[in-house]
């Protein structure tokens, strides 16, 4: 046997909390016939979140095109014997509005959902995405400028270009990213992974985790002293984990700063559609005409989509930067790297289509598609009040910022001495089966404690579970030590 | 504006002929609304092949679960009321075996496919596939090691599991990996990106593209005296762009070689159901108990599967390496990366599940599934063959080895003076609308000339094609220079 070989120290080092010790811990007890309920997580569907109908309508009439003239042929037999068919309901059958899409989109895959597709992705639902952009940032009438098709890449959920874009990124193991603390690890994993610099910049916890920039002058400048060259900034809104939306000032302090700097910008919006009443506000309409690389993701796998095993998301790429060591340009180094991996799954890049393009307001499928939505939305928003209702029980236990995301990132303020949030979290799941992350996990300041919570759970889950965690809460953080 | 930034030197070296200048040029003569023949990647739905039906109902089923009692409820209304349903045909109803597997894969899978899964892949799936290894190599008679489900990972596509075991093995960059030569460059990329040592090792044409020990040792001494540290031989099996089928012997070869020289073994088994006839034999049955690192891909993109655009494949990992960099094993490490993707996608799971899960001999849909998957490797070896014929009327064209996998990589013995194949397959685009790829696209031996001709169009196209292309040959080599 060989004495054993070494490794890529890089990926040796990377760590990725998400799914760290707590949730493999977990996956241990499920094993022992445990109940344990993955809050460590953004995955809706895990919780028995329902799909939205109409999504899942088109996918699987899409992959069985033969079914599409079946439907027509059933909807022909019903309305002339009625009577033969009293045994089903009306939605065992399919509007006419979704057998002509699912027609449409067929035919401009050209070779169905079996074949590769262009490395970026067809080009009917990049031209869709632009649109959904355009119409996003009212850009008809603001004279913004429009999206173009050729610079957005669907890709294997949004995780796949923000790797994609850090790897490109880090040219040599000086260069740096900046990463909001507390942020989404995939940002630190890549970041490592790559072989480069993690530049932290803090998030404003009390003035509800908005930015500022102070904050992130001081990051630079300290970063900068150290020898790090920094070619981009993070940003996560609405935020993760925090649940942060942010305000226009922030986002318009984010884009003068990089502005400045010459950075770039990878602006992860993912949640762009869990804002619960607050208003999004994107990048690109905050860019508008100036010269700032702009990176900015979406994903089918949140909002009120939820369709995280999917793996549907894409980047669209403004101002892209010149490059010095290549005559390559950013564009032609982008979709080298996607061709590497041929194109990103089929159906995420159907489902990514059905995102930007809801059914039509007259549309048979519309009055659903509209009140599953609205639903979806409510109970996120309703479940989250639930739990920040226990926080209020708990003894030092506080949650900044108005609700966000998925996540609720409350501060521990009392934990025992001696006792990390890591303990806490693992604690938790021993003594109530509730799996969540450690604030620590995230990056956040040392001597802090906080966790992640994921505000997807039933109601009737968490009615039982909350007073659990209170009871749990209130024993561990008064315990004799 | 930014002066321009420094990217990832790797990136912008790395080069992908399968999508590179030709194809390119293909795609601007289809914007321009002329016709080309994408042979120049082995994407068969791409050209027209039918999926296969069995598969595509399942698929659809799985996305839309209501639909499973629905179509129950079809078929009791059916048989009681026969005459309603005159308008449709028998295939228009789905058997009870395939409703009952589409609510047994559900309830594996839990929550659906709209949430992530275990980052490996769900349990059942890794089940089934170590099943399938098992009976594939008969392991319950001969006594062989059997395949353990926790060593088994789903990626999207076997690209995904190849570009992370490169990204893994290459610890520094003095490290490096032998790929035959000519060899897909999906391994030569990765090697590039991951700042490795690519190790080329000859293939032998004449004795139709088999391998043999000492052209191994030899390259693997020159790789040594140069101070390259080789951790791993990569194996295309069947081949490409060979096509080559490789006999016990060869394989045995490669196996002696990696256990005496502790090197892991990469076997890319993605073409194990092209054969054509010929006998695949694995890695895994060749390695048995001899504790040699081995890791096999395999994909539903090719065999007669050919679901290239679902991205679902797996790697097999037996005897992994010990490590001496990290605390951690290899295993965590694989993991671990897969982890940071959260987890491949669904469908190209449940896909993956079917392929390795074919319908029972005595089952309402085995008839059909049987006769489709005879069809398409039929077609697929007629095709292959008339291919070859053509080659007989061209001038200095010779074509070694058996017919395997999806790809002809003749060799061009007479191209005029001063032309490359580059050259060649560019004017046979431009002529006769045939996009292939040139054999130095697969880092074939300087001073030869191949092409590498997927054997996908249908066979109406062929006939259409095949005359011309031998015309514009026969012209192209003959012309005054």
């Amino acid at each position: 046997m060989s004495p054993g070989i070494t490794v890529n120290q890089n990926i040796a080092e990377m760590e990725y909390a998400v799914r760290g010790p707590i949730p493999q811990r977990a996956a241990e007890l499920r094993r022992q016939g445990k109940r344990t309920i993955p809050c460590n997580i953004g995955n809706p569907q895990g919780l028995g979140q329902q799909p939205i109908s109409y999504y899942r309508q088109v996918l699987s009439l899409l992959e069985a095109p033969s079914k599409i003239a079946r439907e027509r042929r059933l909807n022909k037999l019903r309305s002339s014997a009625p009577a033969a068919f009293a045994g089903l309901a009306a939605d065992d059958f399919v509007s006419d509005y979704i057998l002509d899409l699912c027609d449409e989109m067929l035919a401009k895959f050209e070779t169905g959902l079996g074949a590769y597709t262009e490395s970026k992705g067809p080009l009917f639902i990049r031209e869709a995405i632009a649109r959904f952009i355009d119409t996003r940032e009212d850009a008809e009438s603001s004279g913004a400028p429009r999206s173009d098709p050729e610079h957005i890449f669907l890709t294997n959920g949004a995780s796949e270009a923000g790797k994609n874009l850090v790897d490109l990124l880090i040219a040599d193991r000086r260069d740096g990213l900046m990463i909001p603390t507390p942020q989404y690890p995939l940002y630190s994993a890549a970041i490592r992974r790559a072989g480069g610099c993690q530049v932290n910049y803090y998030l404003d916890e009390d003035s509800g985790w908005t930015l500022n920039r102070s904050m992130l002058e001081e990051a630079l400048a300290a970063a900068t002293r150290d020898g790090v060259a920094v070619k981009a900034i993070v940003v996560i809104n609405p935020g993760n984990p925090t649940g942060a939306v942010l305000p226009k000032e922030s986002i318009r302090e984010v884009v003068d700063f990089a502005g400045q700097h010459g950075l770039a910008i990878i602006a992860d919006e993912v949640y762009q559609d869990n804002t619960y009443g607050a208003t999004f506000v994107s990048f690109a309409q905050t860019v508008g005409s100036q010269d700032v690389p702009l990176f900015s993701l979406h994903s089918t796998s949140k909002g009120f989509c939820g369709e995280c095993g999917r793996r549907g998301g894409y980047v669209e790429v403004r101002n892209p930067p010149a490059v010095t060591n290549t005559s390559l340009s950013f564009m032609d180094l982008l979709l080298k790297q996607a061709s590497v991996s041929l194109c990103s799954n089929t159906i995420g890049q159907a489902l990514t289509y059905l995102m930007v393009c809801p059914p039509a307001p007259d549309s048979a499928p519309h009055k659903q598609f509209v009140e599953e939505k609205k639903q979806v939305l409510e109970d996120l928003y309703n479940k989250a009040a639930l739990i920040r209702a226990a926080f209020a029980e708990m003894n030092g236990v506080e949650c900044f910022g108005r609700t966000g995301a998925m996540y609720l990132f409350p501060r521990l303020n009392r934990l025992p001495a001696g006792t990390t949030d890591f303990d806490y979290c693992m604690s938790l799941l021993e003594a109530v089966g509730l799996c969540t992350v450690n604030g620590s996990g995230f990056g956040q300041r040392a001597g802090t404690n906080h966790l992640r919570v994921a505000f997807l759970p039933s109601r009737e889950l968490l009615e039982e579970v909350l007073p659990r965690w209170v009871e749990f809460h209130n024993a561990y953080v008064n315990r004799k030590q």
